[in-house]
């Protein structure tokens, strides 16, 4: 009870702004403002250009500029000729255009389409190798242990193996961290990987896994209506409430060995 | 464990894309689309357009338009004369503007200034009411008992009597339908209300606040550090870690009483 009030310090998890902007021949455009923890500044920018659908090789980047003074911006500046597709992003944003009722459906407004595809990917997962994931990402997933503030977003290779982590406090920019990073690396598709979440599955998570071609997601949380129906369409196999041993299989469930 | 697979029923939390519009003296503008729980969707409509800023006061809503076939669109309208303020939501936004180093700090561009002030709020919140708050507001959580899939945002005065509950799949989302219906309603400022959150406190979610009004922030997870700060400045007084009879305070500790 709180009868007893005391003044203590506590380790709060770190959230800042960040601009991310694209400069193309001679014209720097701002793209984004995201709230972010600071760190892996470069994946984030690299990742969220990816999944949004703004640019889909790497070989575009010609340098990634930081702001090392404040940590607000970073530019990513692409090669001569190559042109960023940034009517994706618009999809999702305020436009200016006026529009009545133009009969397009909302959902497919948001839609980013991906280079790869899940469906015949015939990867599988034991079981027994599932249900260790959460205590395996808990070991290496440091600021949130202090915290508890952050997100975490983890790849595992299918026979469990842990690849990479990334936190933040925005769960959809630690998955953009790690498929920055892999985007980057040149490991894209992702077709041998699973992708571990320390909270909910939304439809924009699914949709940032599709882009990356990961076949299978599994969460400590729930996933939302939306985020199943678009992992079974597109072949994605979906994995809720990983923990204590026991999951549940929304979509796809061939993949796990039992 | 998992060696005994189960074909079962789950029921998941529902989330649908809304296209929120906003109509002005013979255009329509799309400033949004959200993902978001169906239900309240004017109140989330219209909590969103006044915590970003862009409409201040309600007697300039003429009128809300539903599209109650798909549920993929509001369209909220204007009176003759009233101008919203777009730029504000541009801030955040994709900008097509060539800008360069402007020096203008990003925390600048994704600040939102409200109309009411909290410093000099008097408020008290005794500490036995506050331990009270998850349980009562829990009761009246329908939907996260059942899929454990969305984020709440409830009103309580400060005797700690139950005002209103909303939940989404978008924490955001769950806040504007609160102040959403406080602002129709005519109950802004929120100056004798606590806002109790499910989830985390990140800096968007303070902002909100903010701009209704509400002088203290109480929640079942952790602050991120740029929450604490807009939280400090704002005069609002943040509690995280509300669970099991204990909680700690942040920032303005003045208005509990021990």
């Amino acid at each position: 009870m709180t009868d007893h009030p005391e003044i203590t310090t506590d380790i709060v998890a770190v959230e800042e702004p960040l601009e991310i902007r694209l400069a193309t021949e001679g014209e720097t455009k701002k793209v984004s403002i995201t709230m972010r923890t600071p760190g892996h500044d470069e994946e984030l920018a690299l990742g969220f250009l990816f999944t949004e659908g703004i640019i889909s090789d790497y070989q575009a980047v010609q340098q990634v500029d930081v702001d090392t003074l404040t940590g607000q911006f970073i530019e990513v500046g692409l090669r001569k000729g190559e042109s960023p597709r940034l009517n994706q992003i618009e999809r999702n944003f305020y436009t200016t255009s006026s529009c009545g009722v133009c009969g397009k459906a909302s959902l497919d407004a948001v839609r980013v389409h991906s280079k790869y595809r899940n469906t015949d990917n015939p990867i599988k997962i034991r079981a027994s190798v599932l249900s260790q994931l959460p205590a395996s990402a808990l070991l290496r997933q440091g600021a949130f242990n202090q915290t508890g503030g952050l997100h975490a977003s983890a790849l595992f290779d299918s026979a469990g193996s842990f690849a990479l982590i990334r936190e933040d406090v925005g769960r959809h920019n630690a998955l953009d961290k790690v498929i920055g990073h892999s985007f980057a690396k040149g490991l894209l598709p992702l077709k041998d990987s699973l992708l571990l979440l320390s909270g909910r599955i939304s439809f924009e998570l699914v949709q940032k896994a599709v882009m990356a071609g990961i076949p299978v997601i599994a969460a400590i949380g729930a996933p939302s209506s939306l985020a199943i129906s678009l992992a079974e369409e597109e072949g994605v196999t979906l994995i809720g409430f990983l923990r204590e041993g026991r999951y549940n299989v929304y979509t796809h469930p061939h993949r796990i060995d039992v």
